[in-house]
């Protein structure tokens, strides 16, 4: 054994790797820390290459490549989303990404981003509702009781120390799968028969329904001052989750606006209308929540950093916790040049029976 | 057992695994067969999205992904270059790639490509040299002997019954690597001192230089009438092998026009200099060869759909070969909207002593 690595491995984190490591850490734990590299790359959001997703269109949903690059690393996921997809028993949202050596090229890690997706997703909306949501608040109302709902009640628990939660969905059997999943931890939950009924005297708001369409999760009535929003599901085109109105008295909070203004809530609104981007309120440029009867609104689209911080905190996690398999991913020839020889070499090892 | 698949899992192909797919299916055989699936999505070329490169880049090389559709089927490449890469005993170029399906997102293979991109180049090549090189072409020069030659050598004898080679490198060893890998094989060999000499009498030329730079390889007097050129090296802005005289003489042909102007050959001519795109002679619309005293140009710089084709042909070899190993890429919870409770599943069967 020498000190070299082996060249051509690339370590894979599997689904199973990754909920052994989110059990190994814990939930909340794995949120909080996950934030703080979130937040990390937010500090300097102005280093980062930045481009919009690259998308490819079927008649049943979108599969996307979401690249970025630090300058020293560089950071892609693969996403899909194909709201049919759950009637066939599969997953409308799956994904998987890479880190990579921007100076070499070479990829340091493959890991699935399902799970991750659904953490960073959540680890995001609480940093950000450390700088929008009112100081102090205790009880949250969750809409939408479906995938996303649980990691959102944990990264509020874990970074804001929400633990009261009024949860609402269409479908009770969501509320019921969510409440399944919740109350063994230690939260204070109310089941709400209505939407009015989730948000009374609830601080912040999170919203992260599904249904593919502009609904209207929230009216303008049901939003007093002083709350923060925190708007998940409204992420692409034709999909958004509040009544207009709500966005014209809020002060609007963004990852990326050329991608926001696509996917987000403010999709309902002009091109050019104000809106204040996250990293400038994490970094101290902009103000985030300035006074007590101010509405805040996170209009969250889910950005690529936000994937490369998740990367590279997992990457981080590897050599203590061994959660990962090995992939002989790269070819590695004795000599670069000599690719041919390699499979030729290869031919001697497995006998005779193989020749070229 | 049942009829229906483990949907988290994804087959992988290794490097190991597509050496010993290369040898069971026989290294020509393969280069056939694949070109035969290259020319089939040429055939069915204006069905495809087609999108530049998404690159990122450093002050030492790029990270690119080459992703495509043919509306059912998606794929996409990840390359790096990274021409110092050599110095550290790395190659110069890595690859990998996914196959998905368009319609539910979930990805159906992944698998290495840095042999499969090197297979695919010289097949693509050869699949070209059918339409454009001069009818009975017996022997080829062979300007440059790195890591595509001998695949070059290769696909061109089993697409066009190419058996005499006249190799040049401006390293010897680079020439004496690739005859050893060569000789065995059957080839007429040829060591040729300089270019000219490799030129001397060959009805195609071949150049597969490395250098990141505007070399010559060629020079116009050294192109006779009647020659195919496929030029293989200059593959990125700045990065050319071929005299601007020899294009301007040239009958030009070329993958994707809007890729092939900023990186091939032609970067060195106006934006608006005429070219034909190669489908269109595969597809009978334009004429290849049409005289015996015509210079034709093959300007290849990889394309994504022929990472496509390949990801295509390795998949349909995977029920057959056997040669992949199962990865547990995609979270599949017994219901969909319960992400969240596959992980506390997954602890209760790792025992007590982890727990949320």
């Amino acid at each position: 054994m020498t000190a070299i690595p082996n060249l051509n491995i690339v370590p894979f984190v599997s689904v199973d790797h990754m909920m052994r490591l989110v059990l190994k850490i814990g939930v909340e734990r794995f949120l909080l820390e996950l934030g703080a590299y979130i937040e990390e790359d937010y500090r300097r959001w102005e280093g980062f290459d930045k481009t919009p997703r690259v998308g490819a269109h079927s008649a049943d949903g979108v599969i996307e490549l979401m690249p970025t690059s630090d300058g020293t690393l560089y950071g892609f996921k693969y996403v899909n989303g194909h709201p049919k997809n759950v009637r066939a028993g599969r997953q409308t949202v799956t994904a998987f990404g890479v880190l990579a050596d921007l100076g070499t090229g070479y990829p340091m890690l493959l890991s699935e981003m399902t799970i991750l997706t659904a953490l960073r997703t959540a680890a995001t909306s609480a940093m950000a509702a450390k700088y929008l949501a009112p100081p102090g608040a205790a009880s949250m109302a969750l809409i939408g009781n479906g995938a996303q709902s649980e990691f959102q009640a944990l990264a509020f628990r874990a970074l804001l120390g929400v633990r009261r939660l009024r949860l609402f969905d269409v479908e009770p059997e969501a509320t019921a799968k969510c409440r399944a999943n919740l109350e063994p931890l230690g939260f204070e939950l109310v089941d709400c028969a209505t939407p009015e009924e989730a948000v009374e005297g609830a601080a912040i708001i999170t919203t992260a329904t599904a249904d593919k369409q502009n609904a209207t999760v929230l009216t303008d009535n049901m939003v007093g001052p002083g709350i923060h929003i925190n708007a998940i599901g409204g992420d692409c085109p034709g999909k958004t989750e509040l009544h207009r109105d709500i966005l014209l008295r809020s002060d609007i909070f963004v990852e990326y606006p050329p991608q926001t203004r696509i996917e987000g809530e403010i999709q309902q609104l002009p091109k050019d209308y104000p809106v204040t981007e996250l990293w400038q309120v994490i970094t101290g440029r902009a103000a985030g929540r300035s006074s007590a009867r101010q509405i805040t609104l996170f209009d969250s689209v889910g950005f690529a950093i936000e994937d490369f911080s998740a990367l590279r905190y997992v990457r981080d996690q590897l050599p203590a916790s061994g959660l990962y398999q090995e992939l002989d991913m790269l070819a590695d020839p004795d000599d670069p040049r000599d690719l041919f020889g390699m499979i030729g070499r290869c031919a001697q090892g497995l006998g005779p029976v193989l020749t070229m």
